[in-house]
């Protein structure tokens, strides 16, 4: 079986930003591995299949007879299946609108009067109905095919990329890919020899590095705030590199993600949402961070979640050729299918929105019910000793306003100090959270150093020791039944002390699946175990 | 996002074939990459994950109600749609049963009158309808999941493995991969180093050296007959190596494919496949060639289409979760619903008997119209100039008949020798073919030493020469409509000769898709194209 023989020339179906500067030469960065691929030998094979008339007994091509499916089909949602417009559910009483947990717009009377659904029927037959390589079905998608991917599909992307991520080069490529853990595995042996230093946000996403480590790359982490990585640190630790000391060459390769720019991380348990709903789509665009490849007038970014690429994409593409190969003809086909011919670009739009509305609706779910049950005036099955406020003194960005919970005053604990404005003696802190204004993740921040063991434990088994006593604390919320991410997963400096953060110990809570119910049951879990682990029970 | 959180133990879903012995430790083939895959950190994550009761709010899963598709289905053929008795068709007229180039059966009264259809309907619904793993819905298939595969579809591969490869040896494990071109990527970074040898047919799949070279491996190529690789000659290359001469250590690792045992390819164009028909399936299973796995009792092979393996598969598995994860979940959907649910293992039997019936007669179309064809009786294009018979002298293989087109005396041509008893004069061969019996290929042996100028081109530029000389053959096919695959796609020893067939250019023609009435034009081109080149214009 040989695939390659089935990839055309797809030049027609690419536009191009003719007015913007074109990238610059960046092929010195390749790896032995990424230019040692080589051309495909079949390119006279391709030059002659696309001519009329041609009879092809070259390929290695299965009779689409023996495809088992004669056609496919599903229900899917219009694109305003979800609200955007969540605020609505406050009109509803609080449990009713937190047990429906469901951001699909209920009919009105209106809508079911005059039959308006919001779902339809997408269908993709097995025979072409025309001979467009644009055309959807199933003899050409479950058939061999170009590792860049259905046209339609690729057309679609080009124009998500163009109209949203605007690419401040004009020779950019979309190379279609089977998900962004591999993108950036191809993107790893393209770009690094074994030994090669990587650069990393301190904390960064544990399945990145796990694809780079084994192939001998060393972690190089750069200062985040809040927002991000430190553009100011990355520059330190570029300008200040010292080969010999480091013991490999400065690095080349940065992997990061998009964090909130300023003006978003700035608000605090805002409704911005609510807000937004009124939008138009393309207001909507404009408040989103915008994407690196805005900024990138050389070809130096690469994206993982469409691949978008300079003409190093060729180099992606025989690498895909050798490996992954096309994405899965069937997924293509209701992919291509929905995004492409049925959505379209407006309809996406308005589907993400809907997402975003979402997990905006579940992230206020999380924030609200850490605001009222650490402080726990509203939790009744533990005496009240912590209180909740804004803490300014953890000034780790000027932008982001640390949420704390103090101990309340305790009768026999000591060290407490009378604050006469509050009415209660404050205390260390134990747990500040930063308000997430995207993604799917809160952080705690643990401050360890307000337990009664920390300081000795510090001593004795320095960062080690630290990182132990947070994984007491996480095996105790999971005995509880409360699972959530330990910060050390995320750790691109082990073994070194984060400068700033070295005494806390952090978590990560998803807000993405638990129902409302799940989400107030766990606080609660974490409010307890928490009392317990600061009492140095 | 991260799906590492969502890897359940499958532990419970494999059997094990406790009788059989089990596999031997090979872990010291493993390549320092491999070797540097870190168990997952998660480990503890996962022993909690599957707790009841637990609220998991430790993984990055995006939330169902933002999948856009609430139900998914297709309409499928049922296993016994493709005839697996061609010969049906020798009682329409062979226009008729080439036009119709279907081998769908066409229903009968009977099966009209009994509303017996060939086709049927599949639906994946989104949501569960049980907590049992092995449910098929798009909560959990479009959901990250565990990079082994649905536990449907693996117990489903796991039965075939069972029943038809029969491995050797106790304690394999299935992997499901994306495709075999990444199974066999990620083979050649767990198993290879930079300037590793990697044993070859000295024919072999080109996308398979492509993926392989570019780590800087060396192709070490094996010589081969018409049945596959001949195992004196890989004994006497390892017996022989010599590491100071060849600069690099023994190769560890053979890339083959199946081929056919004796005494299938004894036969010549027979009419296996009528026969077969008769066959109960355990019958036809007991006709097909055996795996390697059959004869493995320590765990040496590794299967490329289910990634049959040992333990070593702990290994691919986090090499996969560094880079693939899990294939498509709509792929999965689709395909675990067809296999596990609907056909089921007997099913599916039935299915690949129609496949092969397809491919068989496709086969007998290409060979009967070489046979009539080539030596041109039928041919009212050219004048006749061939004679094709079978050639024993082309001794490759005591196994394998070859069959040859002689050229027939033609007025002016020089060096001809009468055959008394043929009534013409034999002279050199100019083509030969080996009758296929199983595949989607027929390969011709083109004697090019036949041709006028060879002599001199041989000595002048030696194999390059002689691979310039089919070049030109090529260009000439496909300038007149038909494209083929040269064979020095295919060459696993670039610029040796093969020993025994140096004087050879191969050709590869697929039947796997053309319709008959392509086959016969391509054919008569061929042949036209023949009889220009060996005349030397």
């Amino acid at each position: 079986m040989d695939s390659a023989f089935a990839i055309a020339d797809q030049d027609r179906y690419r536009d191009r930003a003719v007015h913007l500067p074109n990238s610059i030469d960046l092929s010195h960065h390749l790896s032995t591995l990424a230019k040692n691929r080589q051309s495909s030998a079949l390119k006279d094979l391709y030059r002659y299949a696309a001519r009329p008339g041609m009879i092809a007994l070259a390929g290695g091509l299965p009779n689409p007879e023996t495809f088992p499916y004669l056609e496919m089909s599903a229900e899917v949602y219009t694109p305003d299946a979800l609200s955007i417009t969540p605020a609505t559910a406050a009109n509803r009483s609080p449990s009713e609108a937190h047990d429906a947990a469901s951001m699909v717009k209920k009919p009105t009377f209106l809508s079911w009067l005059f039959g308006k659904k919001n779902t339809e029927t997408i269908t993709i037959p097995k025979p072409p109905s025309s001979s467009s390589p644009l055309d959807i079905n199933l003899t050409t998608l479950l058939q061999y095919s170009s590792a860049q991917g259905h046209p339609a599909l690729q057309a679609f992307i080009r124009e998500f990329v163009a109209k949203v991520y605007q690419p401040g080069f004009g020779d950019w490529e979309v190379l279609l890919n089977i998900g962004s853990t591999m993108a950036w595995n191809h993107v790893v042996f393209m770009l690094l020899e074994p030994g090669d230093g990587v650069l990393y946000e301190e904390w960064s996403y544990p399945g990145a590095m796990n694809t780079a480590d084994p192939l001998g790359t060393h972690k190089v982490s750069i200062k985040v705030d809040g927002e991000g990585l430190i553009p100011e640190d990355l520059k330190k630790v570029l300008e200040e590199w010292d080969e010999e000391k480091r013991g490999f060459r400065r690095p080349r390769v940065l992997y990061t993600s998009q964090k909130h720019p300023k003006h978003i991380g700035a608000r605090y348990a805002d409704v911005e949402h609510h807000k937004d709903s009124k939008d138009t789509d393309e207001e909507f665009l404009k408040k989103l961070p915008p994407s690196y490849l805005r900024f990138d007038y050389q070809g130096r970014v690469i994206r993982m979640d469409v691949s978008v690429l300079r003409e190093i994409a060729e180099r992606l593409l025989r690498a895909t050729e050798a490996s992954t190969q096309a994405p899965s003809g069937i997924a293509q086909a209701m992919v291509t299918k929905l995004l492409a011919e049925t959505w379209k670009y407006d309809g996406y739009i308005r589907w993400l929105r809907g997402i975003k509305a979402t997990y905006a609706m579940r992230r206020d779910w999380m924030q609200e019910l850490i605001m009222s049950i650490i402080p726990s005036s509203k939790c009744d099955l533990f005496e009240s000793v912590f209180h909740l406020e804004f803490d300014q003194t953890l000034a780790l960005s000027p932008y982001i306003k640390w949420v704390t919970a103090f101990e309340r005053t305790v009768p026999g604990m000591n060290g407490a100090i009378m604050d006469e404005k509050r009415g209660f003696k404050s205390k260390k802190p134990v747990v500040s959270f930063v308000p997430p204004t995207a993604g799917m993740f809160v952080w705690l921040a643990v401050h360890l150093e307000s337990h009664p063991q920390f300081a000795q434990v510090k001593q004795d088994d320095g960062k080690e020791g630290v990182n132990k006593m947070l994984y007491e604390l996480w095996t105790e919320l999971a005995e509880n039944n409360v699972l959530v991410s330990p910060g050390y997963f995320f750790d691109a400096q082990p073994g070194v002390p984060h400068e700033g953060t070295e005494n806390f110990g952090f978590f990560r809570l998803s807000f993405s699946m638990a129902s409302h119910e799940q989400m107030e049951s766990a606080i609660k879990t974490i409010y307890k175990v928490f009392v317990k682990f600061f009492q140095g029970k």
